[in-house]
């Protein structure tokens, strides 16, 4: 497999992650998305992924997009070890969890709408973009700080083994992190990323340990 | 099964054509969550969702959150019929579809979002929020009028049938056209769209047919 890759991308360090928990070796192609490489909106990667992000997954000839529908099809075509449990509630739990990052986090915090913000029309300063990215990490550790507290072991997000869940909530704290905000309110959650990022697979997914990291 | 949801919120209207295509009856409870009664923020609505997003979908002693996780969950629980193809590769591009709009476009435009825009710190005026607003859509759809191209039939996002990408799609389409959004350019989502409306199960599921709607 070929992943087309970005260092600081936390949708590309959760597909690394997923790809080392699942063992699956790929080649790696970085995409300088920052401006004015901006590799993300060439013709050529435009190509293989329209909407211009990465990760994108290459397997034999089909490109998939989207870390969260790549995770999905590697868990379906190599379940072990599995990310997502056995059982039906279980399994909405689990991608619940992820999904409070994925679409109530990520997206309002991405380099893309960042740039917006600061040089679009509302010509954000740099204190109302970081009270900006601070406001949506808040918001959504919150939530999840509970919510561990009744589905995780202090160690994962649920249960008692890595899920989906963790595969997620990694990027996002190093992505709190980057930006400075304040994770004292949510120790679940910093006991949880920390005993994540000791392990191997996840360590190996480092952004700072990437081709191309700074 | 009981859907706490609000009618105009693009997250419960995907649920609910979801529970209409899998021939499921609900009951309704209505969260209202504009300010000022914000129903979504109640410490009773907290308690089933702590998030406080809606929609959450109540199964007998068990509460489901996040939209595309509860969907998910009906897929699995109530197989027929499908809203995913059974071939992963198939299955992978279904959900990436559905995630483009889930995580690129939805979570941008969404209330709390808008209402932070113009009453947090950035204070945005109404046409710079406006402008905010065109710009996910645009930047979302672009892309997907050209994957459409490819993946579907003129009357779906892919293949020749209802998959959890039109699911996506019909909430996303209304909310476009509620901010007026330019949809000229996007010819081939006008038409899956228009013929996904024409269905029963989508048109019971819309906005102002719903509870509370005004």
């Amino acid at each position: 497999m070929k992943l087309y890759h970005y260092f600081r991308s936390s949708a590309s360090y959760r597909v690394r992650i997923a790809l080392n928990l699942k063992k699956l070796p790929y080649e790696s192609v970085v995409i300088d998305v920052r401006p004015p490489v901006s590799a993300q909106r060439t013709a050529e990667y435009l190509a293989i992924n329209p909407l211009g992000l990465v990760p994108s997954l290459v397997d034999g000839a089909d490109v998939l997009t989207q870390s969260l529908a790549i995770i999905e099809y590697l868990e379906e075509t190599h379940p072990q070890p599995p990310l997502l449990p056995r059982e039906p509630l279980s399994r909405a739990r689990v991608r619940a969890l992820a999904l409070a990052i994925a679409c109530e986090m990520a997206p309002l915090n991405n380099s893309g709408v960042l740039a917006y913000l600061k040089t679009g029309p509302l010509r954000a300063s740099e204190s109302a973009v970081d009270a900006w990215y601070a406001r949506w990490i808040a918001r959504g550790f919150e939530a999840l700080e509970k919510q561990v507290s009744t589905t995780g072991d202090g160690r994962h997000m649920f249960g008692n083994s890595v899920t989906l869940a963790d595969v997620l909530l990694v990027p996002q704290m190093y992505n709190a992190r980057r930006y400075r905000c304040d994770l004292g309110p949510y120790p679940r959650l910093q006991a949880i990323s920390a005993h994540l990022e000791s392990l191997p697979e996840f360590a190996r997914a480092a952004p700072e340990v990437q081709p191309g990291a700074e």
